[in-house]
């Protein structure tokens, strides 16, 4: 690409708009600033035809393109590649057609989730999905990697919270997907190929998304359970006890209430005795019925889950129990449960993980990695938290020296493979997961997936070397 | 294909699997009677590896393969192709790991839906899909299609009821995507693709399917609305009040209880009077708070549902209503809507689809298209049923000759189409969808389809001439 192309792009799509040398900053490296490169330039398009533009330009220079929204991914997906275009999303952020009824609102790639959350707040409505990055993360980069988060286990990932996607193609061509429809057996899902793919298939520039009622009330409690295997029964006896009105099911060990305390010495502890398996549980109430005080002040979704965790402390499949009885209470446990990112990443080295795990396996895989690290590396503590709810754990371990951080690497993904598990769960694979992704895949999927890049990005100028290993790395 | 294959492929499956001359007669044809074919042999393989091996042996022979599972899909999806191998999946029927913690159950593609819900109900667990052909239909054919069916509004489609799925790919390769996961982001959503897409990428042998806690009681309704918006707003009104546990919705017009009572003549109107919008509702109460009866004898879920409606009746949302007092007077409610086949079909000539449309538009689209007929053929009359919750309509025009079908199923996608809906809900294209595919799908979402089916099936052999038209047709 030479200098009269970057000038079509002034002319494309505005000149301000096409940052070179310093301005381009903040988009030469990711947050974590493990991943940095040296963009030609960073295009900020208003437009999905300013998109188009910059496609067709790259297209035919065979220049690679980055697409990056909110840039606080923490797999390198988004980083910048050294010769590459970054495309930043960040100016397309309407958010249109909040359609009450049909429970649904269209936005455009740039839209920052916490925003939307308080557009569609205004409507009774709520976007269903939440996570701590919620303040910069882009319903674009949420899209490329089928973000997750707290609440997948009622409402699902960002996949199931779609109807429908615009996306420009390698070549420019927009491919328009914007459906608004709960069912369409039109041909091959190619909405569900663009959600994940990490921007190595096109840009994704728009999107409708599903809304869902906001709940009333919620009722929110801490729990302790004997083990893992009674937390499980306990969320199934919670979902049918509710109807399936679980919105968060989260599990914290006594290790992770211990740092939490040391960090933050004036925080009291959720209960008066020390327990080892503990759950933030929360539970949300659209129905009026259960959401309006009773004589006594008392909310009858509260009083419901009382009553439901009360039968089970009886046959001790609970040990201890307290539910918020104000705001500032369920601010405070969840408080507990979102300062995760700190609390785990307060010492080194560390090895960090995403798996995912068959509900029913989560006790079996604990109980093995206990074993396999005893053999590995004896001294090594482990802190977990975990969406429990949904089988994604983030289970961190510290081991005793940085040369061991692959080995346990190893050992965690042995294990979890072995039960049919994932070493991806929520985050994606960008660059950090490469190497996974080459040990752990499966050959044929791998094959399959360099197939489809092949087809549908011919050039390979969408995000290289993300996503997919090399495929002389798989054969 | 020589005779020397046929010997190789009984080799590889067992002779008495190999069905050459009037053995193959019931996969000759479909259902229907539209579509027929002269394949060259019907196999019945036993186990993926006699798949696997079938599929090599066509590849290296560039024979086509027809995959056939219950035989009664209605687009023509899995009728024989003269010169194929049809390849029938019916002896794969095993039901294996019925997990009631995780909520999960792995079968083999042969399964008929029926036998599944008999043997997952022995566990307190239901398999959440159901229609009429559930007597024929097995588990791989629906996943091919995307299947979706009565309680879609609550469960959703098979996309959403499938963990993961297990595929023979064209060239016999198996491809292991048998993943028990709620959450996994390794990689680009290849099962996905697979599902939904008829197969003509490979072909679909076994799945790893969600359970539900069955209901502990329902509560079911006739309700009539002044008019469609009325509906959509009651749904909603349901949905909040329920917490999500509407499990269907239903639509059904004075025209069609007209049409029914004439062909069963011994039925009882649900109503005194005949109203316009009439509604099938039902709720799945899962909680035993809400199926425990209380002293009168009644259901706490069914008193609840009285009291959501009498308050719409109040503000003149509600027209009319009655409520199954037992499960007989359900039964009845549920006969006359499954009847629909029947009630549709009895005249002719007919125009049939299966469209979709944002669920906002339903009443528009009514209005245009009386207005459109009236145009077209003011003789005609038109007759609906509809999933009403998900949008799905089977909107019936009786035309009063043949030679106006094609214009009246033009200005149905005419219309549809312009509301942003879909031609195809949930039926698929096959071979009888492919004149509107070819006519209403976006020419840019037609190439990526293209693109994807020539790189992941390069020798064209699965399925051949299904779901997508022709490159000729659409440039």
């Amino acid at each position: 690409m030479s200098t009269s192309h970057i000038e079509e792009l002034r002319a494309a799509i505005g000149s301000k708009y096409v940052l070179e040398g310093e301005a381009r900053g903040p988009w030469c490296h990711d947050w974590t600033h493990i991943y940095s490169g040296d963009p030609l330039a960073v295009l900020r398009p208003g437009s999905t035809e300013d998109v188009a533009a910059v496609m067709r330009l790259a297209h035919d220079t065979g220049t690679p393109v980055v697409p990056v929204s909110g840039n606080t991914g923490v797999t390198g997906g988004g980083c910048a590649l050294s010769g590459s275009l970054v495309l930043s999303l960040d100016r397309m952020n309407r958010i249109h057609d909040i359609r009450s009824e049909a429970l649904l609102v269209r936005v455009e790639a740039g839209v920052i989730l916490e925003t939307l959350h308080a557009v569609v707040s205004g409507h009774g409505l709520t976007f269903p999905m939440t996570f701590g990055a919620k303040g910069s993360a882009m319903i674009g980069g949420m899209l490329s990697t089928n973000a997750g988060g707290s609440n997948v286990l009622r409402y699902g990932n960002m996949r199931d919270l779609c109807l429908g996607i615009e996306v420009v193609l390698p070549n420019g061509d927009v491919l328009n997907l914007m459906s608004e429809l709960r069912k369409d057996n039109s041909g091959y899902d190619l909405k569900n190929l663009y959600i994940g793919a990490e921007g190595t298939l096109g840009v994704i520039t728009g999107a409708v998304l599903k809304l869902v009622p906001t709940p009333k009330a919620f009722a929110t409690a801490m729990v302790s359970v004997p083990g893992l295997s009674e937390a499980l029964g306990l969320l199934n006896h919670l979902q049918t006890g509710t109807g399936g009105a679980v919105e968060a099911f989260e599990y914290m060990p006594a290790a992770y209430f211990a740092r939490f305390e040391e960090l933050y010495p004036d925080s009291r502890p959720p209960f008066a005795e020390s327990h080892e398996v503990n759950l933030l549980i929360e539970i949300g109430a659209l129905a009026a019925r259960d959401a309006t005080p009773t004589e006594d002040g008392s909310l009858p979704i509260t009083t419901y889950l009382e009553e439901l965790l009360a039968e089970c402390f009886e046959e001790g499949r609970v040990i201890d129990a307290v539910i918020a009885q104000n705001a500032t209470q369920r601010a405070e446990m969840w408080a507990r449960r979102e300062a995760a990112a700190e609390v785990t990443l307060s010492r080194r080295p560390l090895v960090n993980n995403d798996i995912a795990l068959p509900l029913d396996q989560i006790e079996a895989f604990f109980s093995q990695m206990a074993e396999r690290l005893e053999g590995i590396d004896p001294d090594a503590d482990a802190l977990s938290v975990a969406h429990l709810g949904d089988g994604n754990i983030h289970f961190t371990v510290y081991p005793s020296g940085s040369s061991l951080c692959d080995p346990i690497m190893e050992a965690v993904e042995d294990v979890a493979t072995a039960m049919g598990g994932s070493f991806s769960a929520e985050h994606g694979i960008g660059l950090s997961k490469l190497p996974s992704m080459r040990r752990r895949k499966d050959p044929v999927a791998l094959r399959v997936m360099h197939q489809l890049k092949a087809a549908m990005d011919p050039k390979g100028i969408m995000n290289p070397g993300k996503l997919i290993p090399d495929q002389n790395d798989w054969g």
